[in-house]
């Protein structure tokens, strides 16, 4: 059986990933934290060291960047037997802070599918993370003007989006989600009865990974790029 | 004149040193790093650099105790010309995670006054800093049952609360914040023509205080205890 898009009124965007990129420079930290380590361990035991201390981080600090820049602090210690130099404390710190500075980078379509989509219905953006850079990155994006509504989650979770839709005042059924992460964008939503379309990202944190082939995937759609969905949500295709 | 305060609907809540102790923790982690630091630097010196390095780093790092470890790191770097000891980055590390783990300590009558306004009003959180930090204060706290609606914001400027107003679908005239901060709780509130109760906590950290004798102090009230605003506020006076 088809899905049925017809009952939709407000669309949901996830932002890293999704709307720009941000697992990239996530990556790119990671390679630059490896050379400093390089004396000390293998690439990829760094990397398993690093994940491990994020995760076990996360009920901490959370998600984001500064999290990110302490576990790597903590993981340089640790991996040196106390021996990092001062330089490459500051190091780390520094490339932290290039991450906070990076220019926002849209994905391809996304100007076009959120004008697109902004004559038919409520758009807003739900992300988790850390509010001030998120709060940046959306206005560095220049996309404020199409969202009617800005919602950073701490955590992306069934209740999370339970209480959003109660608070924006619609059904599951009226509401599509659209982002890159299974785990946080898609299967919570299908779970509560809404809606979702899973556009994958080249790059997928490890920690967002799931097995997917255990849940129905006629619940929701797969898509490439953001631009596809434009022929599925569009309520006047003539124009 | 006296201050009208029958046609309020919502009153707003600060949570940090209004609802229960934070800068007191802020400021006991910053004697623990000012020992740490002892050999290279006075207190006074140390102290005086740090909130310095603070409120650089507040547009990349914000509110919160995350940027204040890293902040807290940097300038131990600086102070002791890059030969501080791995160890010591270790203790500073450490200083944070225990502020993170510190326990929610509420003020004097907070639940007491909760209960009572719960009964005429509806009420709200609006405080600033980091989400997942101010989150887990809350769910600590035992008080979430009490309020409508949490509002964390980045930064609590008049943009940030007229936003909120608009959002709740509430007049200026009709919303009251009580707070501790003179500059994010207070002045903001008074300029877009709200209601404001500022009940000053013992410690304010510096970049939140401000001259207020160029402010027309007959706009806001000003109380010892927040027990004191019960008396102004019960529409049962009786009962």
């Amino acid at each position: 059986m088809e899905i049925d898009y017809t009952n939709i009124k407000v669309i949901g965007f996830d932002a890293d990933d999704t709307l720009w990129v941000n697992e990239t420079y996530f990556r790119d930290a990671e390679l630059e934290f490896a050379k400093l380590l390089a004396p000390y361990e293998t690439v990829n035991k760094i990397d398993q060291e690093l994940l491990k201390r994020q995760i076990e981080n996360l009920p901490l600090y959370g998600y984001g960047i500064k999290g990110f820049i302490l576990s790597m602090v903590e993981i340089a210690l640790e991996l040196s037997n106390n021996s990092i130099s001062n330089t490459t404390v500051e190091a780390i710190l520094n490339i932290g802070k290039d991450m906070l500075n990076k220019p926002v980078d849209l994905l391809e379509g996304v100007e076009k599918v959120l004008y697109e989509l902004s004559k038919d219905y409520r758009l807003i953006v739900v992300t988790k993370g850390d509010l001030l850079d998120q709060e940046r990155k959306l206005e560095k994006s220049g996309l404020l003007d199409y969202f009617h509504h800005i919602e950073i989650l701490s955590d992306k979770q069934e209740k999370n989006y339970s209480k959003l839709l109660n608070h924006l005042d619609i059904k599951p059924s009226e509401f599509l989600m659209i982002g890159n992460s299974l785990k946080s964008d898609i299967l919570p939503l299908v779970n509560i009865k809404a809606h979702a379309i899973h556009i994958p990202f080249h790059t997928t944190w490890i920690h967002e990974q799931i097995v997917t082939n255990t849940y129905d995937s006629k619940k929701y759609k797969i898509m490439t790029s953001l631009l596809d969905v434009l022929p599925l949500l569009n309520k006047n295709p003539k124009t």
